[in-house]
């Protein structure tokens, strides 16, 4: 069985595993506040050319999302979302659970507008019953989105310039960043992250690591009392600098991006597959996740020997996603494609 | 000016208030535990035929949805609503406050069906990310709802059924039971609220109090712990007394039945004008609340002398509610007919 | 059965009730934004001789205790408090449940010392684990106390000019504020409260109203958001001008000053009676509680014609609190007096 | 400088670094449900001889504790802890973030007594104002606790008796629970554990893990609901089998028991040279813990080859933690004890 379920299927990349071993018996102070904590912060302050950014190491993406929102937020605001958002419908409430409600906004493909945010943000501000709503105190986006689609430099700036003419912060999930920063139709970097966003996250559990989420306060303001949070939270690692050194090891020659760019060539060759076959894409995926519309006939013969995440019937067979990973063998993607061919 | 704009601009119906008065010096112990509560208690129970009905008086709506909700559901759980429900869209977030997720269904003329409660169920239920997502631990409605409109007792019972058979509590929202109950198209009596929800509470504070609301638990087990979250949810009412002094006179001679009707009566010499005039109705009311599509010059006109509720612009005009009470006098609608005609 | 067991035995003054019959019918905007909430804030501010305070009215003490806290503390401070402190015994957690710990300090007479609220801001500041530790950032005080004692001026001079000092606010819980106000030892004023306070409330559910507390926010910057916190933890009230016109009541005429002198002069009668009779006094209160120790003899004797709060066994009997409150009628107390001469 | 200051500064025991890099690209589905984790599970129920225990596996012990807390209490519910437990003074509220009072009894040595627990048990159920206090709705201890004494088999079995008379689950914290295990006064085993508690955890964090408590409910029934908890507080992790493949690792060939002695005789060496040299033990701890009071002189002496925790000034000179670990190398601590006896 060779599994395309998810992007976390596996252990940590090799050299994540190497750096942690060669660092293991070293004594370093807990929480975060050791020199690998520190020395992953500069380095991700140099790729995102964000001198001024404060990041802060957690364990996981339901973690980052939480905290901060929970971090940044007055008890009446809440945090702007796509339906589909991570935070709306994968995280049992977590949001919820600190108080704050998700103001849910309709999406296509995943995304929403810089159109509809400024709608949300002007329409509170003339509400005329304003005691009465939740008022819009964040604007949440994942990039890439659960679909795997990618918001382009050109709806990122609009959405940022909407956010700070109405004084909101805007902050972008990254579970798996390098996934986006790697598609073939991408046209944002780290440092456009940093300019346009206040606060995103680096995906570490899916691209790379055993676990961890760099989150960067690209406006520095947002990460006031974030520790606090963290601890409070059960979002502070007593081995904070595991933390750090995986960081270390992702922002070390390139290492991040060449696993972005590895998924994404996988998953472009699987799409490519889907598309020879005839197959429907149900979303345009330029990253690792490629949704399709398999019959019950087709998906019954790949799941012989191969594992996907499927997401029940949809109208023309099931709704399958294949998912690669940093950690995906070529060899095992050709055999997929060979397959696909051969249905 | 004269005030349609809400159902709570007045005091207390005289009956209520003389029976305050009457009973002001008397001592009686605090917190709900006196002989007035014991009696509107009973008195509610006899009028609900639920003699093993517990009933609790709180002082708002507001108070009433995020206490009955906070108190029973479990953290991972949350309520189902309408997408227009008053938890969802009109109390700055008390639910969410309280750590709980609202999973808003589409809505028609304010009302969600069955069928859309079955499938939330059942989803969840089948679902193979059973811990990812929130858990509808509680099904809430508002009868009449947000637009006036009001659930039939087929449609009631329909949802009621599905809620039993997945073991999901039904809880009924009515701040504005009485003007459902006197609704021409009405067929739910009050024993057929305790019959067929689980929690229900009958509003006090727009139909003739000063203030509070009557929580019915029907279902008896639901209703465990229920004055302790009273107690810390600031909802406990140190002189409660006040509640069972003004729920006795409500239920005292029909009085609650008669205020029901005469808002209902005014409120259907209200919509039988509008539709002579032409004005067309957004929602088909068939209780105190009325919705029009007023044009600008229309409202201009009959701002100066009244005041509506103004919901802003919608196609053809604005979207104006017309709101009568048990306080409105007739003679101040008869005008308000004529000049409607006379537009 | 005469009661002696709390301040909220009966319902409002005559004058306040007078005040609500008598504008029952006016109809006005709701959720506070009425002229009554207008005037009656307008009279507070004058009282206080705050011009530049803003006053807020809520149901009860519970919520302006919880709403209070909520609405000012980030999520990771904490309330600091007497260990005796009503918000740590007698909310059922109350304050907690809005995601706040309270940071409890020893006690004497129900009071906490200007040192001892240095000394806890102070090892805050100097700790150097502070990420892992509640931050106080609300000083919370009662004045009366729960066992009657007040604060004198030196004390709670002292008591905010540390608060200052450090930047943290300082809360007085004033449910029974007239009965300190009215205290033979008493050297405190309704000005100095607004001088060296934040924020205080002057309740009225113990002192006249029906029910109702005014907030006053005396360092009006800490007012920010509290109207969203007061709809979102239920205590708006709909018919908000109920709260203006009982206020307004107080505030006219002195009467809120004389209901104090009332109840705190019958409580030295009682005070008087057991001195002599040789009863213990447990606190030694100038306000209108008095905490004494009976014999179980003693205390089975004016049981059968008084009712009390009894506060359990205590070396030397049971605790036993005698309250009197606005409403106490003079005979009933001269009748106490003489039956305990008679013990 | 040599590292005495904590036992968490280096990363993981040689064997479970093995087992995680061996492991590590095997492909396991997510969230804990995962060949490594059943495994680990099964070995744990072996080792508590539980054969009905379920066990789940988080990331760290403030993380354990909140959401054992917060899965278990109902809202009006809270926690009964030593004053100077972990969750009342060192984790930034955590347990009141999410909504639950802790309620603190004075300890003696870090520990609580059957009778306190018990007479807190009957004064909630015999108060007159149930619906004001907080109910204790759980019992949480450390073992070891924060000043490194232990309890004995004789104080869990009669705390134990308590809590289950009166239906309150007894919680122990198990971050150094292999360093309780070893203590040459200890006589509870594991299964002895398993027996008292109806959860505990055993923590892998400071005994020899990157991470990691493996949480052990003994009583089934407390753990209805749990990995919902888990996924909403953001403590599932992602890749959860490197939960199980660590705790695997640690109950293979004795390894967690062999870890916690190899800490505790260290320390044995460091508490004999520190009596031997008249340094006053703060508290009589057996395990790896040792508080001692060092003048500043034989601070600064020591602190320029070795660190510790310092606690600050207390009578005769500073409050110093010597904390040894799973890692501590026998070399350095005989360098230690040769430099107090030359202080």
């Amino acid at each position: 069985m060779i599994r395309f379920e998810c992007d976390y299927g596996e252990g940590a990349h090799p050299k994540v595993m190497e750096l942690l071993q060669s660092t293991n018996l070293e004594q370093t102070p807990g929480y975060g506040c050791d020199p690998w904590c520190e020395k992953a912060g500069e380095l991700i302050r140099e790729a995102c050319d964000a001198p001024d950014a404060e990041v802060h190491f957690v364990v996981g993406g339901t973690q980052a999302n939480l905290m901060v929102i929970a971090s940044i937020l007055r008890p009446f605001e809440g945090a702007v979302s796509a339906s589909t958002g991570h935070i709306h419908v994968h995280e049992t409430g977590a949001v919820e659970a600190t108080g704050h409600k998700i103001l849910a906004l309709p999406e296509k493909d995943g995304k929403i507008t810089a159109e509809q945010v400024e709608t949300c943000l002007r329409e509170y501000e003339e509400s005329t019953t304003i005691e009465h709503v939740v008022k819009p105190g964040i604007v949440y986006l994942s990039q890439p989105t659960e679909y795997g689609t990618v918001y382009h430099k050109g709806e990122l700036e609009a959405i940022s310039k909407v956010c700070r003419a109405h004084g909101v912060p805007l902050f972008v999930d990254g579970a798996r960043l390098a996934y986006a920063l790697a598609a073939e139709d991408n046209d944002i970097t780290l440092p456009d992250m940093a300019r346009l966003c206040d606060i995103f996250y680096i995906g570490g559990t899916k691209v790379g690591c055993l676990f961890g989420e760099a989150v960067v306060f690209a406006s520095k303001r947002y990460a006031d009392g974030f520790r606090m949070t963290m601890k409070q939270r059960g979002g502070m690692l007593a081995k904070g600098r595991l933390l750090g050194v995986q960081f270390s090891a992702l922002f070390t020659d390139g290492l991040y991006e060449r696993m972005g760019k590895h998924a994404d060539d996988l998953a472009m060759k699987v799409k490519k597959a889907l598309k020879s076959k005839g197959i429907p894409l149900y979303y345009e995926s330029s990253t690792n996740q490629q949704f399709c519309i398999m019959t019950e006939e087709q998906y019954d013969r790949l799941s012989k020997d191969y594992s996907f995440s499927d997401n029940g019937p949809v109208e023309g067979g099931r709704l399958i996603r294949i998912c690669t990973s940093w950690a995906t063998r070529e060899e095992d993607v050709d055999r997929l494609v060979a397959d696909i061919k051969n249905l």
